[in-house]
């Protein structure tokens, strides 16, 4: 490719500050529906044909699952029950009897079951895809091409989607990917969460992402949004020298998180499960700010015993001798529900009995996780603190911290999560020891939208002055009552938010090991009095774009 | 019944203030499993039996759906959609081959059915429901015994519920309903939305309930939320007193809303159709603070005509000469879908492309209805405000207000029931002309509790102070802008709750006609002082419950 090629760029939301150059592969686009023609097989051999692509398919699916493990293995495990679902087969086999191909039946079949789930209303729709997905697997191994789904390739590539599903995620091949660039989702969709906590390079959101053909070549440049299409040598070059100097950076010694003026600012590490302890404190990470939970719970059938659950958190705490570790309890619900905890019938998921509720509906599992916990703490000679998650309440917080404390937990305290928790944070933090803002779901809350819908991604924006000003009033009580108020969303690992969220009154930070090298660094930068300034700066304006456009037109200034 | 009898009582939630003396009649209790017991009739028999009682209730149901109208028809018409799905028929017809009766057949079948829609996880509990609702009418039809739902009775009656659907209320004869008792439900739930718009007396959330046995006599006192079982005579008399007074007290002559200090506090009436017009003229509101439009388009495939609803408007305006009207531009999505505008598949439809987001994304719509409302204002004498739903931002502020002034509309605001936009109210009052809010939504985002939830119901209280401090910001910003703001939730019609919001700021309030003679007569009661003491008192305290409990002591002790 010639230098002075005219190149073309898109432009969508950066997670993280890397870059990757590679080239184009797609998730695969959907096969052709089957004709109609008559089959000329007889019925007898196309009702073989089918049998077997269901039970292969179903076997298959089966097989992925139980590799893939954790929430995957559930959804996985559904669809294999419905390639095996006696009501469908029939279904086939009628329309084989009417004169279709075995492909053309099984398209219509589940065709029909899916329009009669849609035509139900309400939320059918949503496991129509899944359905969508086995007609698709079983079609394309009656046609002997490859199933759609995550591609595999030998080499390392960029990987071009729609957005990625969880059960897609579970499945792919990391070390190959270079990149990830996706037409839909926000800066807190599952693709980007995914690759903050991998550190995969990705730019979400990008229009005309789907345009990208195979085998074209890119730089993905996650600090800028921007995916540079079939770049020139300089282009090139430049990028290489960028990626180098990062993976340069990043095996540099770290020093304890601070502002310019020597302020601290413990930066913690988000874990989800014991096995990332050693690599956090790799990265410099001065403890654990958010300890997930929810792996000890999501392949049981029912909670898991004290015991098991004390050995898993003995082996955490041991990680972390003489530093602070958040363990939060269980947060079961929404897009996490454990069959025995969550109803799964709740129309809204993301306001039902989920967090806290669930687990004071179900209060011997929260006594069993807090006793396992001062188990494993006294074992142990890490800093051990508890936290409720989706409290909204004052009289939640007083039941969560009595808890605890009965149950021998010395500091015991509360998500904020809600906008109800962080208005009435005075309140809150004269019951409990600490706050912990969880970014995400405020930001979800406090703008009324999905975090996880596509459709209005563009509201799930951590730098909205109204989200700000929610963290503002916790870090006030905080100031006022002399507790200590942390940040464990993702807005946390962005860096430039992270000094105006200890401008808000912050005092810990909490994210992916793989964001700690950036936030440090930006840290760094600035002093308290700074800090304040941009905080002032991006509560004074009208929406997130502008907050962030202010603050970083004001930190270049610095 | 003797007066020296020991009487008990349950308690739950009243709605409004009336009283009511009367028996109970429970809604039915779903039908015995039938016996698997092999036929006797023989296959051929069975079957006929299975395929005409299938085809009686989806007739029965698709007539009660016409019957209903509205929202209850789609919800009905689905329903019938079932009983007609032929891949059930050929399973039911599967299992009477194998030696089943009609009703166990079809009772497997269905079952079948909805344990596949279970197992495959996610939403489809939800309509499993409406499954099990049709297996049991078409049982009931084999069987020759009423089928269960909505009770008919030639006489009045306490109707006793677990909860009513809308599918119930929308059959429910409501001249025969003395009461509604429910042991679930909160204070915004369906059956107490229905119950202050149609002024029934009701006590939701009350636990027993369901204990009460039919033509068990009981007093339904919505007041205190008391439920009393079996009264002595002087309860009874004094019952029988009380309700006769309301009576009277509703007939006498109302003058405008205003405060004991003369400070007027306009009172207005939320309709949902034009028909309901002269009736809350005749209840003294002094124009409409919020006119839902939904019911224009809840029928419809797609969106009416501007000629269509210009008539409509026309025919809402003429009926309030010189009068405030705000119309609501269509509101669809969450518990309102309409297909054309929602994605029935997402997950959290309360945080999904629902009410202005809706309308922005189909915009032809939007405008056609902005112009028939400026065509309709053209031709009456009313002041027609308009106004957006689901507003989070101030750039959606602009566009709506912006796009209403350009139709050639004179007033133009925005509701406030997202958080983000109480909390950035003086930059959304800035550009919009008025603000109100609707404080079930708010309450339901505030406290992130789903406010048709049963198991979440006690979170949804708009006393709540953290409820009360984002109405407290709208105010505060309406004041020093000099912008009106309104209040048209349920909040509005709660007597004690309406006085702390006109301390907090609200300018005016808007309620179901119904409510407005309780309003009115507290505000005669109390100045502009004590409102705003007791604003004080409810923001401070830590809960909804502790704030309506010292309101309430301060106000009894005025």
């Amino acid at each position: 490719m010639s230098g002075d090629e005219v190149t073309s760029t898109l432009t969508g939301t950066g997670i993280g500050r890397g870059i990757a150059v590679g080239t184009v592969l797609r998730m695969p686009d959907p096969l052709p529906e089957p004709e109609a023609t008559p089959s000329t097989l007889g019925p007898d051999a196309e009702k073989e044909r089918a049998r077997a692509s269901l039970a292969a398919t179903a076997a298959v699916i089966r097989h992925r699952g139980e590799r893939a493990g954790g929430s995957a293995k559930d959804v996985l495990e559904a669809q294999a029950f419905m390639a095996e679902d006696p009501t469908l087969a029939d279904d086939v086999a009628a329309r084989i009897d009417g004169g279709s191909t075995a492909e053309r039946a099984v398209f219509d079949a589940f065709a029909a079951f899916r329009d009669l789930l849609v035509s139900m209303g309400g939320y059918m729709g949503e496991r129509a895809t899944d359905l969508d997905d086995v007609s698709q697997r079983v079609v394309a191994h009656l046609r002997g091409v490859p199933a759609p789904g995550v591609p595999e390739s030998d080499t390392p590539f960029v990987l071009v989607a729609r957005d990625l599903a969880p059960a897609d995620t579970a499945l792919l091949d990391l070390e190959k990917v270079l990149a990830l660039v996706t037409s839909e989702g926000g800066p807190t969709s599952h693709t980007a969460i995914l690759a903050r906590e991998k550190a995969i390079i990705a730019v979400v959101g990008v229009a005309g992402a789907l345009s990208l053909a195979d085998g074209t070549e890119v730089i993905v440049d996650a600090a800028t949004g921007r995916v540079t299409l079939s770049p020139s040598d300089d282009e090139r070059a430049s990028a290489v020298d960028r990626a180098a100097a990062d993976r340069a950076a990043a095996s540099a010694p770290v020093g304890p998180g601070a502002l310019a003026d020597g302020t601290a600012v413990p930066l913690l590490a988000n874990l989800g499960s014991s096995k990332g302890a050693a690599d956090a404190v790799a990265k410099g990470a001065e403890g654990v700010g958010l300890f997930r939970t929810e792996f000890l719970f999501l392949d049981a059938e029912t909670a898991p015993s004290v015991a098991d659950q004390t050995a898993q958190y003995t082996a955490l705490l041991e990680a972390f001798p003489g530093r602070k570790v958040v363990v939060r309890a269980l947060d079961a619900g929404a897009d996490k529900p454990l069959s025995f905890l969550n109803d799964s019938a709740e129309e809204n998921p993301a306001l039902g009995l989920r967090g806290l509720r669930a687990l004071r509906a179900n209060e011997s599992v929260l006594r069993d996780q807090l006793t396992a916990l001062a188990a494993a703490d006294a074992a142990t000679e890490a800093d051990l603190w508890v936290m409720a998650p989706m409290v909204s309440t004052v009289e939640e917080t007083r039941y969560f911290t009595q808890l605890a404390r009965e149950l021998g937990l010395k500091t015991a305290g509360v998500m904020v999560e809600v906008p109800s928790s962080a208005l009435l944070a005075d309140r809150i933090l004269a019951v409990a020891d600490f706050a912990s803002i969880g970014t995400n779901d405020l930001t979800q809350y406090t703008l009324a939208a999905d975090r996880l819908l596509g459709s209005v991604a563009s509201f799930q924006d951590p730098w909205h002055p109204a989200v700000l000003k929610l963290v503002g009033e916790v870090g006030r009580a905080g100031a006022e009552l002399g507790k200590p108020v942390g940040i464990c969303g993702e807005a946390a690992a962005d860096p430039l938010l992270a000094v105006v969220l200890v401008g808000l009154g912050a005092t810990t930070l909490s994210m992916s090991p793989a964001a700690l090298a950036d936030v440090r660094s930006e840290l760094a930068r600035h002093t308290l009095d700074e800090a304040r300034r941009f905080a002032a700066l991006a509560l004074s304006e009208s929406s997130a774009v502008e907050a962030r456009a202010a603050v970083t037109s004001a930190a270049a200034g610095t």
